[in-house]
C-alpha cells in the first residue's frame, strides 16, 4: 500500500510498504476514505522536532474497517468507523470519567500512521465509534475532522465551560480554533468572539457562528475583549496555538471567576502565581479525550447540524502528500485533506 | 480604643488609637468579640514583605454592628455579623458570579485592621452576614474561623470539586488545610488523605475527617497518594501552603481530568505547559470569595455541625497580641485568637 514517510525537515514522501496487520487481538485495520495533515505535523516538517529515522506521519482517520483481532467484540468488519488520535481501552477508571486520552493503557491511535492507504488502530473497541451507516461522500471531511480539530476545538469549549448566557473567545484562528467557535456555538454561547487577522478564516468563523472578530493581539486583543465586555472579560476562553504569548493572552481575556480551556500543544509556556492567583481564572486542557465527543459529534454531522468539513481548504490525493505539507507550511491552506 | 500595630519586624504593639468612624455612608462600624492572627501576617513579621509606614494588623472578624452609614440597607445596628476579609459589593456580575474576592469595587475588608476592640468596615450590606441571634460563647471561635480560615479551606475544596465518592488529598496542615479537611469531610468525600508531620495537626485531621494522612513530602508523597489510589493520583486536591513545591506537590497527586483547589498565597510558583497539558489537570484558586459561603458556613456552625473554631489552640487577650505573634512565628501554635 502507499504511505506517507517523512525522511528529514521538508522531505515528505509517499511510499509502498506493507499493509499493516493484526499485531494484538485488540487491533483492527481500517481502510481509510480520508486523512489529513495536521498543524502539529509541521513541527518535525519545520524542523522544531527532530526526525531521528523515517517517520510514518498522520493520526487523523476515518474508513472501513477491513479486519478486526480476535478479542474485539463491539467494531464490526465493514463498519465506517472514526476514532481518535489516542487509542484508549474505555474500560479504566480514567476512560470511564471522559478522559481517555489519558487512558491508563494510552497508546498512539494510529501507531504505524494515518496518512496511508490502512491504519492499524489498536484498542479497536474502545477507540473506534462506528456511524450510523455507510456516509456520503460529502459526510466524509466533516467525520474525519470529528478524529481530531473538530472534537479538540469542542473540548476546548468544554473546557472553558463555554454555554448559554456566555461570552466565549477563542485564541486562534487555525482549524481547531475555528471547530471551537463552531463549538461554543453549538454549546448555545451567546457572543462569540473570535481573534483572527486572516479574511477568509474570520469569513468562516463568523459562518460558524462568531458574533464579534478581533484583530489586536496580545495587551492589545485583551483590552478589545475587556472593551467588548464592559471590562470584565469573557466567560469562557479557548487557547488553541499553544505559545506562552497566546496563553497569556487567553487568561488575560478571561473574567474573575471565568474559564480558559487549552488546547494548542504548549510550547514553552510559562504561568507564575500572579497569572492565576488574583485573576481568580480556571484553567483546564491538554489533548482533547475526543473519544468522549465523538458519539455526540458524529450524531449531529450526520443530522446535518455540523459541517466542520468546511476547515479543509485543499485536498488532494495522497500521492500528492508533499504539496499538502508545502501548501500547510507556506500558509496557503488552513489544513489539507488526503484521499488514499 | 486598642489597637495592633506592626512597626517593624517583630515589633509588634498594642496602641492607643481613635475608634474609627463611618467614612463612606456604606459602612459599618463593628464592634469585636473576636479577632485572630493569620499565618500571613507573618510574612511581614518575619520581614519577608515590607514595612513601610505603622501597619494596623488584621483581616478576620467578628462582632456587634455599633453603627452604619446612612446608605446602609440590610445590616442593623446590634445584628452578631462575620465578614470576609476582601469588602465586596454583593451586586456586580463578578459578585453576582460567586467571585466577591474579584469584585469590582472590591476593597480591604478591615481597611484600619482588625486586630482592635472595633473595625470599619466598607460595604457592609455586600459584605457583612449576619447570625440568625446572639450566638453562644463557645460558637464565637468557629464563626470568628468562617471570616478567613474556614471559608478558604471550604473554597479549595470546593475549586478542588470535593464530593461524594471522591477521593481528596489535602497538601497543607495548617488551619486553612485543616479547615479543608473538614470541608472535604462535609461536601462528602469518600477518603481524605491529609499530608501532616506533626501528630497534633495530623490527630485534628482525623477528627475532621481524614482517613489517611502522609508524612512524605515532595516525590515521595506524590508517589504514597498514588500507592493509595490505585495508581492514579486523587480526584481532588486541595493546596493550602502557595509555594512552588507544594503546587507542584498538588499537581502531581492529582489524576487525569482530576481538580488541583489552590489557595495558599502563591509565592515565586512557576508552572509550565508540561506540568499541565498532559496531565489534564484543572486548576482553579485564588483569594477565597468567603461571602459566597458564609450564610451556609454560619447555618452549620449555627446549628453545630462543624466545629472549625479547633484550629484555634491558643487564646489570648488582644493586649498580649505580641506573644501571639511570638507563638505562631515559633510554631507554638497554630493559629491564635485574640479577645479584645
Amino acid at each position: 500500500m502507499r504511505k506517507v514517510v517523512m525522511h528529514a525537515p521538508r522531505d515528505v514522501r509517499v511510499e509502498d510498504v506493507e499493509r499493516p496487520r493484526i499485531v494484538e487481538p485488540t487491533d483492527a485495520i481500517v481502510r481509510l476514505a480520508a486523512t489529513c495533515i495536521c498543524g502539529s505535523d509541521l513541527w518535525p516538517y519545520r524542523g522544531a522536532d527532530e526526525i531521528i529515522r523515517p517517520q510514518p506521519m498522520g493520526h487523523e482517520y476515518c474508513g472501513v474497517v477491513e479486519e478486526v483481532g480476535s478479542a474485539v467484540r463491539d467494531v464490526e468488519v465493514g463498519q465506517f468507523v472514526v476514532g481518535s488520535f489516542f487509542a484508549s481501552d474505555g474500560t479504566c477508571e480514567i476512560c470511564r470519567s471522559g478522559y481517555q486520552t489519558g487512558c491508563v493503557h494510552r497508546q498512539p491511535g494510529a501507531p504505524e500512521g494515518a496518512q496511508a492507504e490502512y491504519a492499524r488502530i489498536p484498542l479497536a473497541d474502545g477507540t473506534l465509534v462506528a456511524t450510523p451507516g455507510m456516509p456520503d461522500a460529502d459526510l466524509v471531511p466533516s467525520l474525519l475532522a470529528a478524529s481530531d480539530v473538530l472534537g479538540t476545538g469542542w473540548f476546548g469549549a468544554v473546557a472553558a465551560e463555554a454555554g448559554p448566557g456566555k461570552t466565549v473567545a477563542v485564541v486562534g484562528d487555525g482549524a481547531v480554533g475555528l471547530c471551537a467557535v463552531l463549538a461554543a456555538k453549538q454549546l448555545g454561547a451567546e457572543r462569540i468572539i473570535a481573534f483572527s487577522r486572516h479574511a477568509d478564516r474570520q469569513a468562516l468563523a463568523r459562518e460558524f457562528g462568531a458574533t464579534d472578530v478581533v484583530e489586536e493581539r496580545g495587551e492589545e486583543g485583551i483590552a478589545r475583549v475587556r472593551e467588548l465586555t464592559g471590562g470584565l472579560g469573557a466567560h469562557s476562553v479557548v487557547e488553541a496555538v499553544g505559545t506562552h504569548e497566546s496563553m497569556h493572552q487567553a487568561i488575560g481575556s478571561t473574567r474573575a471567576g471565568g474559564h480558559v480551556g487549552f488546547v494548542g500543544v504548549l510550547h514553552d509556556v510559562t504561568i507564575t502565581g500572579d497569572d492565576i492567583f488574583m485573576t481568580h481564572v480556571h484553567l483546564h486542557g491538554g489533548p482533547a479525550p475526543v473519544r468522549r465527543f465523538l458519539p455526540d459529534l458524529i450524531d449531529r454531522i450526520w443530522k446535518r447540524e455540523i459541517d466542520p468539513g468546511r476547515v479543509f481548504d485543499l485536498e488532494l490525493p495522497l500521492e500528492e502528500a508533499a504539496e499538502g505539507y508545502r501548501a500547510m507550511d507556506e500558509r496557503r491552506a488552513t489544513k489539507v485533506l488526503l484521499r488514499p
